[in-house]
């Protein structure tokens, strides 16, 4: 059983809004274990709307949509269904009778735009709107355009997220499960740090050439992450799992020494889990990161129980004057050096008193490369309880990503460390 | 001319990537005076692409494809357009010495698979990618079943959303303005900050009531930031340029105290300017915003002109250590205070040896909150070399927010006492 999700809205294919509805249906969907076809994201016109239907309909036996149903002059999804359908719309006590409530509880008078909500197409289920007052609307209908024997569902509902949201979950869903009894589906994503996407794929390769028809892999890059997705099908909850996890455990073996998590995890979180259970501190001392690193950390809830705080050290003067690195060293080898990375973690530790810092130094551009050390040079030290460590990296030319893949891979250095990897 | 956008991946239809790339290509094709007809979000099907193509161009003399163009084998938005086209893949030794010095700067190997991303159809203009080893692909054909005269454009760009951007700001939107001459359109945007956008639209109604029908309002809010974004069209350049900055120029007027730049504006970039030229730096002192106040400043290229530093003093320990807070300070007012906040800018300046600190403490959330001291409760000090002023606000209850709203916040305190405003 395919599925469409048509969003409607002029706000939208200007990209003032992005739309998050259809993202939102087809997670909701996917975690029941149905799948969406296609995604149609279309303005407020009469013709398109139509279009879409059609197109939609010979396309899935199952048609969401959201959008066009307030009672504002420029929503005619409404009109557009009872065009499509034949349909004439017929007033409806009860959902007046709703809105009235609604209105009576937030202290505002029902308006002759409201009366016009409560008229609904004849031919359709209507459903409840907990949260607003358009109605959604549920046809079952056979379409004889739509090249199908049996009938086809449309579904229309509000375009602001939380109305539809609390209707997709009070009722469309649930209706849907109960028609289509659908299969199982099962995702397992692999978190990967410190590879591209094309060295990921070239170690991997075999094993994916290897995956049983049931599992798909896909392949989600961020700056300085890959995400590995596997997803699963079949009929049997279990055997999806065990067949998911099975192959994610393979994978994990190839390339265990770039994973540092699955499905929702992030470092920082990861990291932050394992200092609270061990009551120790962490803080950073940052030159090119400008305290990105911190940012990170900070914005776990709760980071205050295990993050002490920080040195922005940019300027030379700070990374001597709070953090004790000796301006010889500074002068013999340079501020990006291993050398003055690693006085700065040790400085950090020593004046912040904490168990763990990182530190970072490097060009993170455009200006400042030089032919010994171009942009994107970076060092970054770890100094723990019992020991200080340093690596030196080389990333790309923009500024943004190469602090966002410094901050990265200076919190994966951490992490393998505490976890002794 | 209609242009259809179409994004290509099986993450999109799970939802577990939410759809930037088609409000972004859209909001950049508007400004150019570009309307986009619909978007179209399919899977890594053959049979998919292969209709979606079909179907818009029936559609639109443009189709933008983004996503399937990566050198792994999910990614099969390639072989789709030389089926459509009837083209076949020619290696391209452009496209190929590109992906290897992209390498040999990054110092990696080139494997098999960039040889293989180096092969385009024949029949396309390929359009290089700075940032990344897919070149996008430019046909531009007559296509008999779409049921046009003239030729149908297709451009295919990677998923990857820095790739697309920069490939579509570089050639796509230049080469479809060469092509189809779109009428003339002027965007004003003017900046708000420390106003909600209810707030605003009162204060502004009457103006707004009053614009000409050719000039179009649109209020687009972040968080701690409401834009307000002018859009005129017409026909000759000039005039429209000059309605709008009339009007631009009325709505300033109205709203000055809460206006800190135009268009592409930042707060951190205009306190740079400023303080580059008058040779001043500048430093904070962070506790519950974590460094993302040092973050946005450093976050603007050559910064390390005038920024020396930070201290994020999350714990009380490093407030009065390295910042020399005054422990009974803490204790009689509380960590989050204006006598604080005080001592924190003051022991930053004389620590750092700055000019300016802007220092913050407050309760981001969730947790840590009291009755007189809600979450979202802080205070923010500005320290000049003449004064050290502080304000006490009251944000709301989502720590994220919270974190970038104080940060905003302080930012515009300095720029406000820079220009004297």
């Amino acid at each position: 059983m395919n599925i469409e999700i048509i969003n409607i809205g002029d706000e939208l294919l200007i990209g003032q809004v992005v739309n998050t509805n259809a993202s939102w249906m087809a997670r909701q969907l996917n975690l029941e274990g149905f799948k969406v076809h296609q995604f149609t994201i279309i303005g407020d016109s009469r013709e398109q709307i139509l279009e879409a239907f059609q197109e939609a309909a010979e396309r899935c036996e199952v048609v969401l949509i959201s959008g066009g149903i307030g009672p504002t002059k420029d929503d005619i999804t409404k009109a557009a269904l009872c065009e499509f359908f034949g349909s004439s719309l017929v007033f409806n006590e009860e959902a007046y009778k709703d809105v009235e409530s609604l209105f009576s509880r937030r202290g505002y008078k029902v308006t002759g735009l409201n009366r016009q909500q409560a008229c609904l197409p004849e031919d359709c289920t209507s459903i409840p709107n907990r949260n607003g007052t358009a109605r959604g609307m549920w046809f079952e209908k056979h379409i004889p355009a739509a090249g199908r024997q049996g009938k086809t569902i449309f579904v229309s509902m509000p375009g602001v997220p939380f109305e539809m949201q609390a209707m997709m979950t009070d009722y469309v869903i649930p209706e849907l499960v109960k028609r289509f009894h659908p299969g199982a589906i099962y995702h397992k994503t692999i978190l990967t740090q410190g590879i591209g996407e094309s060295f990921l794929a070239s170690i991997i390769g075999e094993w994916e050439n290897n995956l049983p028809p049931s599992v798909k892999l896909a392949y989600l890059p961020q700056p300085g992450i890959v995400r590995l997705r596997l997803s699963g099908t079949g009929d049997d909850k279990a055997t999806v799992r065990s067949v998911v996890e099975k192959q994610a455990e393979q994978l994990s073996e190839i390339i265990s020494e770039y994973i540092f998590g699955t499905d929702d995890d992030s470092l920082e979180a990861i990291i932050g889990k394992i200092l609270r259970a061990k009551k120790q501190t962490l803080g950073t001392a940052e030159s090119c990161t400008g305290g990105y690193i911190a940012h990170l950390i900070t914005s776990i809830p709760g980071s205050s129980d295990y993050f002490k705080g920080s040195v922005i050290a940019y300027d030379n003067d700070v990374k001597e004057q709070i953090l004790g690195v000796m301006p010889e060293t500074i002068l013999k080898f340079g501020a990006v050096s291993s050398e003055v990375v690693t006085e700065m973690a040790i400085g950090a530790q020593t004046c912040l008193s904490m168990d763990y810092v990182i530190a970072v130094s490097g060009i993170a551009g455009p200006g400042g490369g030089t032919n010994e050390k171009p942009v994107g040079t970076t060092w970054i030290a770890i100094a723990t309880p019992d020991e200080v460590f340093s690596k030196q990296f080389l990333f790309g030319d923009n500024r943004d990503r190469n602090i966002r893949r410094a901050a990265l891979q200076a919190l994966n250095m951490l992490r393998k460390n505490l976890v002794g990897q």
